[in-house]
């Protein structure tokens, strides 16, 4: 199997990272396994034969590789001849989805298999892109997309597969569940609280992506989408962020054993709003832990937590990738 | 595929009635599938052209249906041609394994895979079963046996392929958790919570299984053997009840924010006991739900909660003959 790498920030890197150190384990399930290219956003890498992943995980930027391509684009990558898979890790852009929507519209178009980590071309075009995949007969696998490490695409569809699912519930943002566990805890004011998650750098550049609930609302379009046979956009998720929420709404509710989070729902309801959770309910989690509580008819009730982002997101991404590659080993 | 049930007690009765209930879904996979037999401790019905399903979910013993074979058993049931899969479904034996042992072995020597939800077997011959199974070319799913409904083979199977598993903590019993969960609310003895818990049917007829940590024990062979390479029995688990936990000590641990549950853990310590969890750590759930937290090399730790006893278990034991018959459709 030839890979492509598509986007060299800190997922592509510690994608990388976790090839070069799980190697032993990949090639007995693909001998032929091996990185062909990498892309960032100014050129890229090529080499047929299989690029240096030793080399690859100590350098720090894509161009301090030998024979980097200044002039190069990540499509043309995508159209170097024996590509199989395209692992695609550029900068989420909710708006438009670009430039992920395109370079996976275009690898699929040719066949290749998709992993990416990248909400924006899910959220800007779900149905598009997995018919795409289906009618080019490859797969299209984006668990690190949602909840970072949580593997909820895999659990319901692998670990679930009698079961139907009636409602999902999930605190899908970290910095605003840190903020609201600050709150919650330490008695400190929103504003303080976002200012330091902002000075420990768990915030995104514009904060209202957190905490108008923007980022859970486009988890909550592919979990939708995803696991619940919706056709939704992100403009038909009710929103409602945490910046009205008080440190006296905070208190009053702790007194009645709640606590504040800002939850995602898919029921009969598709939102994002703060909701009073007891403290006792598993989805009650703190810190920039994530969590997605699901009702089915066999199982009642799982909750999943973890890590929602971070290096950790990268367990998703190599878990779908041995998942293409276990599948290609069946047929 | 042809189907047969050994065991008709409350989870073979369950498992007949999911399958009822998704037929539909069923068929798409396996247009012949169908459950041609059922055997009780005391007999068995069998048709080789499938065995009538509505009737069968209404009825209370499996003698109240037509041509019930009184003087058969499981194992002439198993010597019938063209068994594709037995779910086996006993009551749990963890000194022998017996009856379900002798069944699973003469199964998997026949090459019929083998769903089962009884510890039983698992505790006292895993590594022969397991061998057993790749010898015949079959496979042996056993979901059910380990918290109910939570999928943790699964999960650490197909939704964490690419990463290493450095330790498995678990709240694996129900009942402590609820005689624990109790004395931490409601500032009960140990011996009124243990009172309450038989009086509400949750305890096994001997309490000792779930007080003394042997319950536990059992589900902690089996995941390390099953999921950390290790080749352990029952006698290898260090092994602590809850028998001496007093209200003053749940107390005192409350005060400092921790609650006592009953943990079992894998990693160089194999063992149940006691410990002290911090009511803010996702392990900490009450009432009768369990919870297994599994940390690992590239997604952390992620904790996975739900139902470990009950109908739910169903759902593990749905998962598994799907894997099965979507694994037959590959092949």
């Amino acid at each position: 199997m030839n890979v492509i790498i598509v986007g060299f920030g800190f997922i592509g890197k510690e994608t990388v990272r976790a090839l070069y150190k799980k190697m032993d384990i990949i090639k007995r399930l693909d001998e032929e396994f091996r990185i062909i290219g990498i892309s960032d956003s100014k050129g890229y890498i090529y080499n047929e034969k299989g690029l240096n992943l030793e080399k690859l995980i100590n350098i720090e930027r894509l161009s301090d590789y030998m024979a980097y391509n200044e002039s190069g684009s990540a499509e043309e990558l995508i159209e170097k001849r024996d590509v199989d898979l395209m692992v695609e890790a550029t900068p989420t852009n909710i708006k438009n989805g670009e430039p992920g929507l395109t370079f996976i519209r275009k690898a699929l178009k040719r066949g290749i298999h998709v992993v990416t980590s990248n909400k924006g071309p899910l959220v800007v075009a779900f149905k598009e892109l997995t018919t795409l995949a289906k009618m080019n007969n490859c797969q299209l696998l984006y668990e690190g997309t949602v909840a970072g490490a949580l593997p909820v695409f895999s659990l319901v569809r692998k670990c679930l597969q009698g079961d139907k699912i009636r409602r999902i519930m999930g605190i899908l943002n970290g910095t605003t569940n840190y903020i609201l566990s600050k709150m919650y805890f330490e008695g400190t004011s929103f504003e303080l609280a976002l200012k330091e998650a902002q000075e420990r750098g768990i915030t995104e550049r514009d904060p209202s992506y957190d905490v108008d609930g923007i980022d859970a609302a486009c988890k909550i379009v592919i979990l939708a989408n995803a696991l619940m046979n919706k056709d939704i956009r992100f403009e038909d998720v009710k929103r409602t962020g945490i910046r009205r929420i008080t440190q006296e709404a905070v208190s009053l509710a702790k007194k009645a054993n709640y606590a504040i989070k800002l939850i995602g729902v898919i029921d009969k309801r598709i939102e994002v709003a703060p909701k009073l959770v007891p403290i006792n309910h598993p989805l009650c989690v703190h810190g920039t832990l994530n969590a997605i509580h699901i009702e089915s008819d066999l199982a009642g009730r799982i909750t999943l937590i973890g890590y929602g982002a971070g290096k950790e997101t990268v367990s998703a991404i190599m878990n779908d990738i041995f998942t293409i590659l276990k599948d290609l080993r069946k047929s």
